[in-house]
Order: C-alpha cells, then structure tokens, then sequence
C-alpha cells in the first residue's frame, strides 16, 4: 500500500575520509523515498528549485517513485554543506542554506489522498501537523524529527507526537527530548508523550523498537526489540543512513497486510539493511544501484550474525 | 572444567549518579570469577593485602570459587577510586593505589596446574606472558588488555595477543590497538596481530564477536556474530561490567565440551546478561545475589528481543 512521504528534497555538499562531493542529490524524502521503494508505492511532497533537473527527477522515478508532489519554486534547491572529516558518526554541520525550502507549503496531490500510510519526514512539526491534518484517512502516522525541533520548538512537535504511531529518532534526540539518560526511562518518558511505538537508532550500532500495550492490537509480549547492523569495512558517506533505515523500515510495514510484532521486528532488521546500503557510497549512489536480491541477502546475513 | 584467571582483586571507591560506595570488593579476576562461577570452577590467582578479610573471601568461596591462589602480602590491597558521574559509560579515574598490586608476581598452586582454560584479565602483558607460559597445557587461552598496556607496553603486550585463542577488548581499545577508525577493518589488523577470534564490547550496545578461519577446527560459516544487551531501566554502578560478560563468556565456553560456533555464540549471550547483572548494584553485590535461573530467565529474554 502506497507510502505518503513529506520532507525534503536537497542537495548536499560533503566531506567525509572518503572524499568530497558537491551537489549530489539528499534530502530526508529523498533517501526515505528510495529505501522504500523496493517495498511499496511511494509518493513524495516536497519542494525543489530551478537547479533539480530531470536527471535529478528521474533518479526517483526510475524506481516508480511519485514525483507529482514535488513542487517547483523559482530560486534553488535546499542545499546541506556538512562534513564527517572528524567524526564519521557526527555530522558537522557547514551550511544550510534553506532556498526554497524556507517558504514550503506541502500541498498533498489529490492523487495521494488515498495514501494509507504517512511519513513526516524531519520538518517544521507545525508542517508535520498540517500535512498530517490533510490526511486524516491514513492507517499508520510514522515520523521523525530533530534536536533543532526539540529544543526550539517543542510545543509544535508535542501536538504532532500525540498523533504519531511510531517515532524514528537516534539517542541522543530521546535523551534531549526526555531530559533522561537512561535508554529504557528515556524510551519509556518519550513513549508517554504520545507515540504508539518508539525506534531509536544507534548508528553503528544498531536500533531498539519500543513498544507498549498501545502498539498493537494485542498487547506485545515483548516490550523491545533489538535489531543489529552489518559489520561494514567501509563506510563512505553516512548521510541519509537514518532516513534510510525509516525508508526500508516503514516501506516493509506498508506492503504487509497488517503490523503486527512480527511484522515489526521485521521491518527494523530491513531498516538496518537499507542504511547499511544508503552509507556505502556518496549521496544517494548506492541505493540507487541496490537490487532486492542483494537486500535480501543482507537480511539474511543479519539474521545469521544475530541468531542462536 | 576450571578455569584459571589471573587478575586483580581490589577494593574500589565509586561515586555514580546512583549514589556513593566507599573500598567495596572489586577488581578484575573478582568479578569474572563471580560471573564464571555460575558455569564452572573457578580458580583464582592474585594478590590481597592484609585489608582483605575472611568476609571478602568468603564472598568468593560462598560460590565455589577455589581462592587457594589468593596471596596475602604485607600492606594494603590494590584500590581503585572512580567516578562516573558526568557519563555513566566512562568511568573517570580519580586514584589508582597499586599498594600488593605493585610487586605482584602471580604464583600459580600445584592445584591450579590442571586447569584446562585460562583467563588473563587485564594486568602488566609481562605478568600474562609469565602466567601463560606456565600453563602450556591448557585447552585455550582468552584475555582481556586496557590502553595503558596497548599504549606503554605495546611490544610485551603483542607477544601475549600472539599466544591468544580470544581477546575481550572494547570499541576504543580496538581503535587504540589497530589505529584504525573503522570497526570491521580494526577487528580484522587486531586479528592478524594474533588472537584466533576477538569479542569487542560496546558497552552498553552489545557485542561483537569476529571470527577468522582459525576460530574453531572448520572454518565457521558466520565471520561476526552480534549479541545486544537488556534494556536496562537503572544501571548503578558499571564498574566490573566488563569483566563480568567475560566470565559470563568464558564460564560457558568451559562448561561445554568443545568450542562450537554455536557454543561461541550462546556464550556471547551469557557474558551480555552477567554483565546486565553486574550493574544494577554497586560493586559485587547483584552478583553475588544472582541465580542461575535469574541467568536462564535473561538468557531467553535476551533472545526474545533480539530474534525475529
């Protein structure tokens, strides 16, 4: 079933050990919409400028991927300068330069409407809200968001928690957004604030589901679950590896029948899958050339280097 | 089959955020006796000064473990004062009184010699080399390091690693010890500088065991195997976590009659749930109240969570 997806589309200029790279085509929606395209339907709102160019497009579309929200604005594109030059596991932020991303109204296609599934991807909560009011129809509300959000804006991500199913943030967005830091009380004092489930990502290390009788039909018998990583040999850019995760993650819950826990602990070990692809080359490249049967190789592999 | 383990047995000074503990029973070969003695005999060498009472043997005797090997020395045991009150997952050294620990020249018992595993826990590679070679017999070798060792006596402690059948370091150390950044390429330089199979700690995320070709007798199919933790709502006091997943490891390994993958992998279970253990008092006090059935009931928990 079909995956509605807003957040951004940009351009991201990097360094990392590996080398540099300008311009090469990111965004949170971007690398969400491609992870979970091996999966389900999925269609995309957002908003570029006069430098996203068909070849840009067609990076999407080439994997069925519904362009038809994304909206053209005069001026450029969101472009991101960041580096990992120090730390690989640390972005370090160079410039933002919003464009034409700082006006975004997300207009929902009237051919999306029927979406079953929402992703907020990280955006202005206030934006999250609005979309999410669109689209009052869905089955599953799943999101993200960010430190920035959290500390200045916390009373607009609040509203947009209460109505979340799930929420994809790594530690140390739970830590900030609990005041606590202990992983399992964090996890529990975020989960009050309104979130049916709670994924929190650990980079190199791996993600934790957190669920509560509120997640499923059933109440869960069990209350987390740990998905691994793939032990990688080389890590070229890790830009996008966690709106990746939500991709694979997300676009594997959308094309089953129903979630259930199973369904879930699934759709992390694809979550892991797909970062450890998306972190494999600059921007978007890797994803780009992955094909399902080297995906479900991995998922394999996680299997075997995780199981008794 | 017992295990022999050499190491220090000390008092520590702790403050966490949980509180403040005053010369609380510690050290290394202590607490992985502890967590090995739920499996297998345990036999200690080491070096207490006349501070160690008959109540802080008794602490080991009460489980079995054989403290024949335990030598009084005139003066004060080795005592360490920590804090972990600004990060619970790096402890901050405030004090280290070597006092015995400083002359100690381990002295293995004739009762000892028959011991067929042998844990050098982290001290001085000179006094791990002596201790090995003493013991030429035993069916496998495992030990554990720190970054002083790795950083000041780097060539002492490259002839103990080549002697190694397992090493049991954390992330850092793998850093420190292969100068590489990279996990998966770091595992693999610390490898080829000896150990047959190396277990890096990630503390409070779980574990990751590399295997080589020489790992078990066939060549193992699964080059890594992933353990994660326990969610954990209160972590008091991490000191000994560390030690105790490595006596939780090797305690089952010897309890098995040959070294499997499979063996391997369920003993990198164990060490996650007795180092789970370790922290939720301070010093030796939940190991010293923990059952086996307490240990089964996380062991399955534990794959409860973290298989599909």
């Amino acid at each position: 079933m079909a995956i509605l997806v807003v957040g951004s589309v940009a351009f991201d200029s990097l360094e990392t050990p590996s080398g540099k790279r300008e311009r090469v085509l990111g965004g949170a929606a971007t690398h969400f919409a491609l992870a979970a395209s091996f999966f389900t339907e999925v269609r995309v709102v957002g908003v570029v400028g006069e430098d996203f160019l068909p070849e840009h497009e067609a990076v999407l579309t080439s994997k069925g991927i519904d362009t038809a929200g994304i909206e053209r604005a005069p001026g450029k594109s969101f472009h991101w300068t960041g580096s990992y030059v120090n730390d690989l596991n640390a972005a370090q932020t160079l410039a933002t330069d919003l464009n034409v991303f700082a006006e975004f109204e997300p207009k929902i296609p009237a051919s999306y409407l029927d979406s079953e599934y929402l992703f907020l991807a990280n955006i202005d909560p206030v934006l999250q809200s609005r979309v999410r009011a669109q689209m009052p129809q869905v089955k599953m509300v799943a999101g993200d968001t960010m430190n920035y959000w959290i500390g200045a804006h916390r009373d607009n991500l609040l509203k947009v928690l209460r109505e979340l199913d799930v929420l994809l943030i790594n530690d140390a967005e739970v830590r900030m957004l609990s005041g606590e830091s202990n992983g399992l009380r964090a996890a529990e004092k975020v989960m009050d604030l309104g979130p049916k489930s709670l994924v929190v990502k650990h980079g190199e290390y791996g993600s934790t589901a957190y669920l509560s009788s509120r997640s499923f039909t059933d109440s869960p018998k069990r209350k987390a679950f740990r998905a691994p990583t793939l032990p990688l040999g080389e890590v070229v850019d890790p830009t996008g590896a966690g709106d990746s995760f939500a991709g694979g993650f997300y676009g594997y819950i959308a094309s089953q029948p129903t979630l259930t826990p199973e369904v879930l602990r699934k759709a992390m070990f694809y979550g892991s899958v797909l970062g450890s692809f998306a972190v494999e080359r600059f921007g978007t490249e890797r994803l780009q050339s992955t094909t399902r049967a080297e995906i479900d190789e991995r998922f394999q592999h996680l299997k075997e280097i995780s199981h008794l």
